[in-house]
């Protein structure tokens, strides 16, 4: 079957709209299964249309990574978004957060230190008290958070300022290797336990322990966690491909691409083709351990060794017929929420068929 | 002085227009004095603002990737543009390329193989005499284009099929490693002088040659080149300061943030702050040879190790004080290009208030 509609011109982001439901769905239940709260990152496809799909199979909000996101969001019909990052909230972000509190809409920041929480508390004023604050701590990827320790520290700051701490929350981003998930997992489930234990024997009421990743999220439990916020699951990637979270079967976007260019090694260089999909709709994005760029989904065993902004250079196997000039291929892209970034609309299928086109409205949104 | 104004929210592309004009007059002075003519990349850029700049600083026409930059840049009263990319020319690509022609734009457009010649001739019909056709030459890049010994059959192929051959062009991307640009401009000129005599002697009049990226524009000359294509010479980028092309001077586009986190290392990792501008606005190239995800303006002993969508972990020297939560910081990206393309509008300031604000109109227009 040939899943890529004549009409699409290339490069060009495809979503087939059954693949994505049935991943939404399957993490909707395995997650309802372990009696937690899934409240998926919306960063991954910042698209409206699949919030609301995520939210009708269960989901009880959203988490996003910036306040412009939560606007969007919230402008369509979110009422309870989680802004999963440690913001320094001034004078711009305090007014932005003031006037979605205003429109009613549940919200909670992360934060990691007390200099944050006061900077959050100042700005915000009056409302200050109105958000959930949860304190970021660090399981083990080493980027922001802090470490269970610190947790009633910041968190007498945040209190003192006038802050509602809710809970704690955490990134395990060290899953995303060979061999980490199930590490990291326990990783995040301890330094979340450590960090609660601490919180409630200093007095603090810890109502929200949040944690997971796709990785992790189906690892989890039985647990200390309240909720889960997986991403990527409702696409896939060649990430999750290549750490075995998913199949191929399971990957519901994809970039059609077109044959521009065809070597067949005669220069002493290796078999190859050129795609007209580069880093300006995949992304750039390639871990040490991946095989690549990502992965030619019509033929896995292909390597795209090279990207350029509008060329990606994939490398054929030796006893494989190198595809013809003009030839469409569906790339999967490493990153998926990166190539979400980089297109204001993605075409939605059905068996091949075009059924809808959906904007990516908070593409961008970086504040 | 400070040169992130106050009013500006992070993270946040801002281009110091002062800088900006004194690299697009440098190139042009340069160019003018070789005797070739200077056709910039706009899609390093994809303002219709700056290629205006480029034009009365006497470039002659526009070089761009895609038929949807030409297509935003004839809109803003280019009338002379290049797509150097090897088309493949369907009938979407043929409608629009169409338009262009009738809309009176001189256009030109890259073709490797005898397939993509007769493809592009057949979609165009009557209009495709009208188009001047660049054959891509392989200097040494291996990416698309072809050896030179392969220019006389494709260019046969194009003429039979009703193309106008006008000439050749290579893209010498090589050049991007340390220890490489004068070498990748030997072989850039090679290949192009080589690609060139096998065409005069079997009939073709080459009348452009085109070559030249922002490492190797400088270098080129004398040389048979007629015209040059650098892009990244008006902002410059971490990857031309550590290739030694441009000076911190130079660098006319910065990425302003704010430290969002702080750590002393006392977890025993380095000594690092978090910054709110991740791989989302600051795109993720990086070539191996590469000291990190870009570089801090202000603190150039710095190292970008990591990059999140909304997070760059920069570790900081043993013996320096790491800068405050809530400080602001210009990044310099790696590949300008790429952080181009992540927003929609840019902030334009000269010594540090804000003159501006451009639309980054061709933003996304990949194809």
């Amino acid at each position: 079957m040939h899943l890529i509609p004549e009409s699409i011109d290339t490069p060009e982001i495809l979503i087939d709209r059954d693949v994505l439901v049935r991943n939404i769905d399957r993490m909707a239940a395995t997650v309802r299964t372990k009696g937690l709260d899934l409240r998926p990152h919306a960063k991954t496809h910042k698209v409206p249309e699949i919030a609301a799909l995520q939210l009708s199979a269960g989901a009880v909000g959203l988490t996003v990574a910036t306040v412009g996101e939560a606007e969007v969001f919230a402008e369509h019909g979110a009422d309870d978004v989680f802004i999963a990052y440690p913001l320094w909230v001034g004078p711009q972000k305090a007014e932005r957060l003031r006037r979605l509190l205003h429109a009613d809409i549940r919200l909670a920041v992360g934060v990691d230190s007390p200099e944050a929480a006061e900077m959050m508390a100042q700005s915000m004023g009056a409302d200050a008290g109105q958000m959930d604050v949860l304190l970021e701590i660090d399981s083990g990827h080493h980027r922001s958070g802090i470490a269970p320790e610190a947790a009633v520290a910041v968190a007498e700051s945040a209190a003192a300022a006038g802050l509602h701490v809710a809970g704690i929350f955490t990134f395990p981003g060290h899953s995303y290797a060979p061999g980490m998930p199930i590490k990291a997992a326990e990783q995040e489930e301890a330094a979340l336990a450590a960090a609660s234990n601490l919180l409630t024997n200093a007095g603090f009421h810890v109502e929200r322990l949040s944690g997971g990743s796709t990785p992790t999220a189906t690892l989890t439990g039985p647990s200390l966690v309240t909720e889960v916020r997986p991403g990527v699951y409702v696409f896939g990637d060649a990430q999750q491909l290549e750490l075995e979270r998913c199949t191929p079967e399971d990957i519901a976007l994809t970039v059609a691409a077109t044959v521009v260019s065809r070597h067949e090694g005669t220069d002493g260089m290796p078999r190859r083709v050129i795609l007209d999909a580069g880093s300006k709709i995949l992304g750039s994005d390639r871990p040490a351990w991946a095989t690549g760029f990502g992965r030619v989904m019509e033929h896995l065993d292909a390597r795209i060794t090279a990207l350029s902004e509008h060329h990606a250079t994939v490398v054929w196997p030796p006893d494989v017929t190198l595809p013809a000039l003009g030839e469409r291929l569906r790339v999967i892209p490493n990153h998926v929420c990166l190539a979400m970034n980089l297109v204001d609309e993605v075409t939605v299928t059905a068996d091949g068929t075009i059924i809808d086109r959906w904007r990516v409205a908070a593409r961008g949104r970086n504040k």
